[in-house]
């Protein structure tokens, strides 16, 4: 039986929770929020304890950590619960400074525990399932790679301020997906983008609506759609064309009702956002987790797959800024 | 180049007089109509001779005819055709009396000429595709068959009262399509039937919404759905399984486009009706009889499978009063 | 906290056990099984105690029963639970006999205490959502419906042994469903049955192949597909005709991925079998039932519906022998 | 009466001559050939005359040229059939030039003769249809816009050798496309394009998988994907993502069966190239000029937009070389 601590109790902290809870090889040990009333309600629903961070990274029944906490603590926490040899799955992203970033990877490399980063939609059986197709051949050898990826609906301009970026904050997310399906790192990134749909997050110098193109020293490119607003729902699709077809991964609707009438034929929208769509992923990313932990395997996700999504949102904002694009290479 | 005399120049007769002059090995030669305003518009349409129906029948020149006149004429038109030794393509039904129909099959057995009945939907692609499958075994043995077909609204009452009802007028083309599926015919029919759509055909005594079900020897079972109503429009659509597997034909919609917003995710309706539909079959149809008629092989729907949907058009009309499955070898 | 004594320890007991124990205002108090070992190993599982059915109905904390035992012995649960004052949920079907099902029903008019059948469908999201909008006459008056209804593969000839036959082992779901979607009960039933699947099913005297139809007495007419095979998978589709338009229920896929290639476009079958398709309603068909219980509201579905679609199985039965349709009025 | 002379019987040129002949305003006058063979077989097929192209432009009943010969024909034709009075339907590209094509532009402005490019995309009526609701602003203010174009197949290196490259030969469709919905021209170009599919191609410089992205003025987006192939046939699908939701074109497929079995479930591929496709579009193309011209109303294409196009290619070809975004206003 895993014990795990768990390091932030907001929103995505109670998806962990429960998943933690629910799986059969994990126990949730303990419970942290910077904001202790977020921790105790938590703790009391789960009926575990509320900790501080540093009663969970000290406790020695504790051998694995959940960070969930804010992006600018990721780095801090990792580095800490690596050197109190814990077991470490940590949320998206690794931090917004790629020099931050790096140097965790770095400070980390010799700790010896595993540290996985939770890009959850690797574990979405349908992002799955395409991947392994991909990866068996089944289309033949991969060429072009074309990701559509939009949120409902723009956050708040408060979280934009401090969300690094659209490119930082969310296509980071279809960035790991592409190294995911594409099985490694491209060598250049070029992006533009715009401010399409809420003038107040270009004011904050961001964008809301951007396309990325990656190439490959092999040939194959990759392209990333982004916009901040689809008035349908969460649009997260997937295309992989090869030298004998395409693999496709459509959305996933609410339901499978159709309605035919005279305006035509209706059908659900797309699952709202992510908590709906992406339920089962975070489920089974916990379940590859305790796996890797407790048979000693490489985690799925690494530090490293993190460090490498955010250099390309790093390439991505400097392209859409200087109109050219730029080398992963000399990022990383 | 088959010369063919078109016999009826109304609404369905103009789809086939386009169907024989865009024919590379047809020839428009002549068109006859009751209504003689009809035949001499049509005739100068095509820049061909308006001719009496006997002018038609003597003319040497013509080998084949296109029977596209009122159905009460239907078996007059085959039985003089025949005599003369024209190849005949005839509009569905035979007759609305199976006694009739069974007595002009007798006649013409011995005349030794293609005479073809003009079930379009066999030669819709979409169905015909779905056939060969079948035949060839795809998905296994049949078990059971689901047609469903309904028209976009009903016609007027004054069509109603001398279509011989639902049975033999609409559900006698589904009647058909189990026929081609099935490979043969069942062996009992039994029916339901209720006004449901519009109170006055109910006062006729007819019913515009109607399910039939057929019995087959070696204990197949197919289901027939019929209305004469369908807000979204043409709804030609149906379902084989078999011990493999299923075969599917769904309906063509009027375009491609897909309108994603806040209200779901929306696509076009089926084409309207049989016009827009079926118009490709047409054109199939009637290359299969030239080739039929020229080659001097057997035409792919014969005047007995028209017998054949009309007795278990009979059969069910029996069966909706009876509330008795009715066999079909008793009307044979 | 409703505490609950769970009363059959076999798959669809562990099914509830799961939902039970997941739903926060539930708690598994107790299981029972007429095989210890099951009990035992369940109740370990979710670390609550093994008891007899005595014991959980004499126990003064449990305030409900869910009944997820042998079918014959599902009316004397039934009554003993009613009479110890415990709330139920019962698995269906009531009983294989219509008349010890309306011995039961009669028996426990007076218990005042909720009993619920567990028709687990009317609980899918999807069947749910089309309930919705046909109650709410999104697509006008009903007018027809059909069910296609098939199982992957055929139980075990022992099973069909003991089923009751299709009619009343897998039927009966779908006739719930047309109860559901239509609103009440038909007039009369008409079925038609074959062994087209396992001939070992025939030797039984059962069918594994068959079509159920249904009439109103306003006219509508309902009918149901069954098949105990489909090479697919479970095939669980609706689609009901309005005057205004259609709902339909699609299957639920399992995944999204789709692969084109150069023999054609691959979608992923329909989930496999109840336990995965279903296995949300279950969760919410539970969530139901507490509420109903802890409100003292009316259980969405009754005892009485139990009885009404054993009845409808039971005409079926007779109408699949007699080749007549049987009036429900008849048999109630 | 429209009479038109046919310039070019090859492949495009028989469709040309199929669309004239079957319009009941237009008569084929007249069939001219580089191969006199060539236009001998089409003239003969369709009951006209053998000219050559001089006879054409100076034959006075003759008032319209449809132009279907090689491209390094078109701007000189378009400039002899201008002088001549001739409106002109020239299939695309205008020329491989792009400062031929503006001389020519240039030299037939005051010429005051219709001139229509035959960018036949826009009249397939799933393209049509989207392009009007995004016009009628059915999903608000477009942001980004998507366009997936794949060949089937990779033409002969000897093809390609004459073609001007992908950009010019094959993603000129999808420029012309774009400019089509998004109602003008972008500010900037930028594309990347490698050689993944045929050795052979890219021996002669070319690339045969390419991605362009397209930036306007006002913040908009465009991105268009090409492939010489898809070994599941012709992919011609576009989305176009708006404030208030999407509108899709999806692919034609050649039937709508659909064929469920173990393997999962099986619909029929897109129709195989652009003659199948298209096919349709060719027809309603050729309506729109007789339309035009009779009308003596604005061409739906101008020669224009034939340049613009042109331009964008010529830009694209340009990016893909020198890895910058182009300019179009340095080009136009």
């Amino acid at each position: 039986m895993l014990k795990v601590g768990l390091i932030g109790a907001g929103r995505i902290g109670k998806v962990h929770a429960a998943a933690i809870t629910r799986h059969s090889g994990s126990e949730l040990a303990g419970v942290a929020d910077a904001i202790e009333d977020n921790a105790a309600a938590l703790a009391a629903e789960y009926k575990t304890s509320m900790m501080s961070t540093e009663e969970i990274l000290s406790n020695a029944d504790i051998s694995a950590v959940l960070i969930a906490s804010s992006t600018d603590t990721h780095c801090d926490l990792i580095e800490a619960a690596a050197a109190a040899g814990k077991a470490i799955l940590c949320e998206k992203p690794v931090d917004l400074s790629l020099q931050r970033a790096k140097a965790c990877l770095s400070r980390v490399a010799d700790c010896n525990v595993p540290v996985m980063m939770g890009f959850n939609r690797r574990f979405d059986p349908n992002f799955a399932a395409l991947q392994s197709a991909v990866a068996a051949g089944e289309v033949g050898q991969s060429e072009l790679l074309s990701i559509t990826s939009l949120d409902p609906a723009p956050p708040p301009v408060e979280y934009i301020k401090v969300s690094g970026g659209l490119f930082r904050d969310m296509m980071i997310h279809d960035f790991d997906m592409a190294n995911f399906v594409m099985g490694g790192l491209p060598a250049t990134v070029s992006a533009v983008g715009s401010c399409m749909v809420d003038p107040a997050i270009g004011q904050e110098g961001d964008v809301d609506t951007a396309v990325a193109t990656l190439t490959y020293t092999d040939g194959r490119i990759a392209v990333i759609k982004n916009s901040r607003r689809a008035a349908y729902g969460y649009d997260q699709r997937l295309e992989l064309f090869g030298s004998k077809g395409m693999l496709r991964v459509e959305n996933v609707n609410e339901n499978t009702v159709v309605k035919a009438t005279a305006d035509g034929i209706n059908s659900a929208r797309p699952m709202h956002f992510f908590l709906e769509r992406y339920m089962p992923a975070y489920a089974i990313e916990w379940a590859a987790f305790v796996e890797a932990v407790e048979s000693g395997g490489q985690v799925p996700v690494t530090l490293a797959d993190g460090v490498a999504a955010l250099a390309m949102a790093e390439a991505a904002t400097q392209s859409a800024h200087s109109a050219q694009p730029v080398s992963i290479n000399d990022l990383l």
